[in-house]
C-alpha cells in the first residue's frame, strides 16, 4: 500500500514507520508545511519521497494519513480532494472527530465514506519526527468513529493496520469520543495551562516555582505541551470540553464552599472518593500517591 | 541527641534514619496512635525503644519531632507539653505552618521559643514507615518557619541537622510559607481530587477512565494521596489556600469565556505562556511535554 503523510511530526512519523514495519505499507509519500521536518523524515528512512505539495504527496496514493494539527485538516482536506485518486483511503491521527467529521463531509461530498476518522491514543514526552517510532503503538488503545457512510473495506484496512502495530482497536461514535476525551485528555491540559500560567504570572511566582513539589512539577509537564496544538484541540473539541469544563467549574464551586466553611467531613469524603479510583482501576498499581506535601 | 519521633510514617521515620545516620541522633523513642508502626519502626531500626504513649516517648527527650497529619498537632502539643523535659526542642515536619505556630504558642506559653516550625519537601510515591529512607532529604528543600521568640539555639540546631542530611534549608515567615505551598502543593493535590472524583462519578466514567492518557493518570497518581492527611492539610491551610483556589478559578472563568466565544487568539496566548515556564525554569529538561492527546 502507498502512503501519502501529511504532516510529519511525531505522530504521522510513527505512524508511517509503524504501518512499513508491520508490513502494511511499502512507500511513504512526506508533505509538511515545513520542509525540513519532511527532509528529517526521508533521512530517519520514515519516508520515501519528499513531496514538494500536498498534490504531490497524494498522487497515486493507497491511503492518506492527516497527521497535521486538527485546526489544518479542514483546508488540507479541501485541497486533496482535487489531487488524490477517488478511491485513496483518508484516514487520520486527531485528538478531536466530530469537527474533523463535519468538515471531511463538506469537502468529500459523494465520496465521503472513504474517511476513517481515527484516533491513536500515544504520545512521547517530546514532540517532532526526530523522536517517531514504530513502537510507539505497542499496547495503545486507536479508536476510531465510522459512520454509516464509511466504507466496509476502508474501515477494515485501517483497522488492520493499527492492530498489526500492536494496538487495540475501540469503535465509537465520534460525539461519544470528543466527550470521553475532552474529559480524560483536553480538560487535565486545559487545567493545568491554567494553574501554571496563574501561579508564574503571580507577582511572587518566581519564588513560588522554586519550591514546587512532585505534584506541581506533573502539571508543568502536561502544561509543557505545545500551545498551538492544544489550541487547535481545544477550539475543536469546543461543544464537548465547554460542558465539561464548566462541570468541573461548578465541582470546585463545592470544594470552596467546604473549604470557606470548614466542612472537613465534606473534603474528606471527595478526597476518598478520588483516592479510590486508582486503587480501583487499572490506572495505577494500587499504592498510595505522592506524598511531597 | 535523644530523638523523640511522634509519628512514625514515612515522613517521620525518614527523619529519624536520616538524622541518625548523619550523626545528628543517638536514640530514637517513637510513638504512634497505631502500634504496629512503632513495631515495624523497630523491626526497621529506626526506633530503638516503642514508646507506650506520648508522655513515655517525650521523657528525656533533647528534641521532639511532631510527624502526625497537621490535624493532630494542637492536641499532641498540649499532651506532650506536660511531660516533655522543659528544654526539650519541638520541631515537625508538617506541610502548614501558621496554624501550628497558633496552637504551638498557646500550648507552650512562655516556652514557645523552644518550637522550630520546619517543613522538609520529601515524600515519596509510598507512605508507611515501611518505606522511610535515610536518602529522602538529599538535595530537597527544608523550609523554616522561625518566630522572634525562636530559640537561637534550638534554631541552629534543627538546621544544621536538615544540612547534615544534605538537605539546603531556607528561612521564611509562616504566612509566606503558606501561600507559596498552597499554590504549588495544596491547589494542584485539590484540583487533582476534583477532577478525578468528577470523572469517576459520571455516569460514563468508567468508560471515559478506560481511556485516561498520561496526563490523566498524572491527576490520579496526585488525587492517590492520603485523603484524611489531605484534609488536615487543607483545614489547617484554608486562610492561604481559600484565596488561591478562588483565583484559580477566575483564571477558569476566563478560559471558558474563551472557550465559549472561540476565542483561539486568547486561548493560544494562555496556552503559550504556561508552556514557557517549564522551559524557562528549573522544573523542566527543556523540552516538550506529553502528547498523549
Amino acid at each position: 500500500m502507498k502512503l501519502a503523510l501529511l504532516g510529519c511530526g511525531l505522530l504521522g512519523g510513527s505512524t508511517a514507520a509503524a504501518w512499513r514495519r508491520s508490513g502494511c505499507v511499502s512507500s511513504v509519500s512526506g508533505y509538511d508545511l515545513v520542509p525540513a521536518r519532511v527532509e528529517r523524515g526521508l533521512a530517519l528512512g520514515i519516508v520515501d519521497h519528499a513531496a514538494a505539495s500536498v498534490a504531490d504527496a497524494v498522487a497515486g496514493a493507497d491511503c492518506i494519513v492527516l497527521a497535521t494539527p486538527v485546526g489544518s485538516m479542514a483546508p488540507l482536506l479541501r485541497e486533496l480532494v482535487r489531487h488524490a485518486p477517488v478511491d485513496a483511503i483518508i484516514t487520520d491521527v486527531g485528538s478531536t472527530k466530530a469537527a474533523l467529521v463535519a468538515s471531511a463531509r463538506q469537502a468529500l461530498g459523494d465520496t465521503f465514506g472513504r474517511l476513517v476518522p481515527a484516533h491513536p491514543i500515544a504520545g512521547g514526552a517530546l514532540s517532532g519526527i526526530d523522536y517517531a517510532s514504530a513502537d510507539l503503538f505497542e499496547g495503545c488503545w486507536v479508536i476510531t468513529t465510522p459512520l454509516e457512510e464509511t466504507r466496509a473495506d476502508a474501515l477494515q484496512r485501517v483497522e488492520a493496520n493499527w492492530t498489526a502495530c500492536g494496538a487495540t482497536v475501540e469503535r465509537m461514535a465520534a460525539t461519544e469520543h470528543d466527550r470521553i476525551f475532552a474529559a480524560v485528555s483536553h480538560l487535565p491540559h486545559l487545567l493545568a495551562f491554567a494553574l501554571v500560567d496563574l501561579v508564574a504570572s503571580q507577582s511572587d511566582g518566581a519564588r513560588k516555582l522554586r519550591f514546587a513539589g512532585a505534584g506541581f512539577r506533573d502539571f508543568t509537564r502536561i502544561a509543557a505541551s505545545d500551545p498551538s496544538m492544544w489550541r487547535d484541540i481545544a477550539m475543536a473539541n469546543r461543544a464537548a470540553l465547554g460542558p465539561e469544563l464548566a462541570q468541573y467549574r461548578r465541582q470546585l464551586e463545592v470544594l470552596q464552599a467546604a473549604l470557606d466553611a470548614g466542612d472537613a467531613e465534606k473534603l474528606e469524603g471527595l478526597f476518598e472518593r478520588a483516592s479510590r479510583v486508582r486503587r480501583n482501576s487499572r490506572l495505577g498499581n494500587g499504592g498510595r500517591g505522592e506524598h511531597d506535601a
